[in-house]
């Protein structure tokens, strides 16, 4: 589509054709790759007064962030996205400080082992290893919210999976913003929205995902939870744009788990692309889907 | 499922188990079926101080609905279900009562020519003119809603791509419970649900849509909205229940809904049956869906 209603979208989608490798131009290096995600976290903003510090749990390195708006008792545990072979709680510092504060609670946003130096389930163990420690600690299921954007969407999912199968109680509430939670990448939306995308496409998706799997089966719940048995998970909210590749992988989690009696609210944001939340200083639309998250995951927290 | 997590669903559930023939039992006929729907209607308690009184829009009969939250120049155009051959503003007036009243909003409950009587597309004609009529009385479209439930919320989507169609503006936003939305009855939760679905059976809705039909392709958007083109639509929010053979036909919507670049916000809630709101008075899960539409509708209609 050519032009959009919201004049905003138009600017973030120059910002990122400016980016984009000229043809011929060789791919910049994963550690290229990965040191450039790091610095757009830390070109954001955080809410005024927002502390963060290194922490670890469960063995894991991770970053807590805590909002002066926090509720004391509150946590979410946040995994970050990068196709799990990149991002860290650096480049997605500002996008965890404006979720946690909007839902009124501190987060830890843990350092998960990247792949492909450790493929799947790395990523799963250390999540659901924090999430213990979590409890261990005394923080109660029913105030931690498990969040996550793209990768870390199809991880917030696979953990609350695994979570599950080992018996440990559910968290309050789930929330995922344009999760990749099928690594076979088989909607129809890999297509009909490639032209519209200007972030992820199959290709890359493939890459990343073999590295990732390491072998392993991509149709394996804990790696592409939308072939899981979502009965008894928390509630969960989806939040999507709706000219992403991922589309289809959003639509089919809310009819897994919308059929296994999970609560499901899924948004299909107009004209917005992959974790468009990220770049909020310049989209109205990122403030309010951070707001709407945000009052979804107080509500879960309760008091 | 044998068990419930919900209570409440157990006793609606047995309520409607007693209210079912027997085997053997002739079905009652269509006028007592209708009249049923209507003493259904007349049991239920209205919001106190909420007034209802017989008008005319369009040339169609209708009933107005104001509570006394409603602020002045709202409307809800409210499209009651009933399978197309059923229902009545007064059938539907404790639970348009609650959600106009929860919108802060007065409806205008709309008394549409039914089948087999009056087939397709008289509805969907009686519809639009009542909208034409509101507009020319001077209610603004960014001050209305279209609403409805069962089939009428798959009118209300048949009615969003008339107005499109005829170059008329869009509504602030649509609101459909457990919308009947393909006549072809295609999804599989048809089957899957089958079993869980204590009021929804294909072979019912087949009859129905041969008689609302009357000779029509259920393929046509008007009648079967999933197959329609919903870019420039307005906002939509969807609310299903898990148990319901319908649950389909909101996942089709959302998916066709959010692929044409249109707000959507789908809520699957667990347990839940066909048009569960109807049930305020014993369930707690229809007052809480209730007042979230009501929110949702709130926001949408402005100051």
């Amino acid at each position: 589509m050519s032009s959009w209603k919201d004049p905003e979208i138009a600017g973030v989608r120059a910002l990122l054709a400016s980016r984009r490798p000229a043809p011929g131009e060789p791919l910049p290096s994963r550690a290229e790759r990965r040191a450039a995600m790091d610095a757009f976290g830390e070109m954001g903003s955080l809410p005024p007064g927002c502390q963060h510090e290194p922490t670890t749990l469960g063995g894991v390195k991770a970053e807590r962030i805590a909002p002066v708006s926090a509720i004391e008792g509150r946590r979410i545990l946040y995994l970050h996205g990068g196709a799990y072979v990149g991002g860290s709680p650096r480049s997605h510092r500002p996008l965890v400080a404006r979720l946690a504060d909007a839902a009124r609670s501190a987060a830890v946003s843990l350092d998960y082992r990247l792949a492909p130096e450790h493929p799947f389930p790395a990523a799963v163990d250390d999540a659901v290893e924090a999430y213990r420690d979590l409890m261990a600690q005394g923080v109660w299921p029913e105030r931690t919210i498990i969040a996550g954007d793209s990768a870390g969407g199809g991880l917030t999912l696979g953990v609350a999976l695994k979570l599950k199968d080992e018996g440990l109680p559910q968290p309050a509430g789930l929330f995922v913003i344009s999760p990749w939670a099928d690594l076979t990448q088989s909607h129809a939306t890999y297509d009909t929205k490639a032209a519209d995308d200007p972030m992820i496409a199959r290709d890359r998706g493939n890459e990343s995902a073999a590295e990732y799997l390491g072998g392993a089966d991509a149709r394996h719940p804990l790696a592409s939870p939308v072939f899981g048995d979502f009965e008894g998970l928390a509630p969960l909210l989806i939040q999507v744009g709706s000219e992403e590749t991922l589309l289809g992988d959003s639509l089919m989690l809310a009819e897994r788990a919308g059929h296994a009696r999970v609560e499901v609210r899924l948004e299909v944001w107009p004209e917005m692309i992959h974790v468009w939340h990220a770049f909020g200083g310049q989209l109205g639309a990122a403030r309010r889907a951070i707001a709407t998250a945000g009052a979804w995951m107080d509500g879960k927290l309760g008091g």
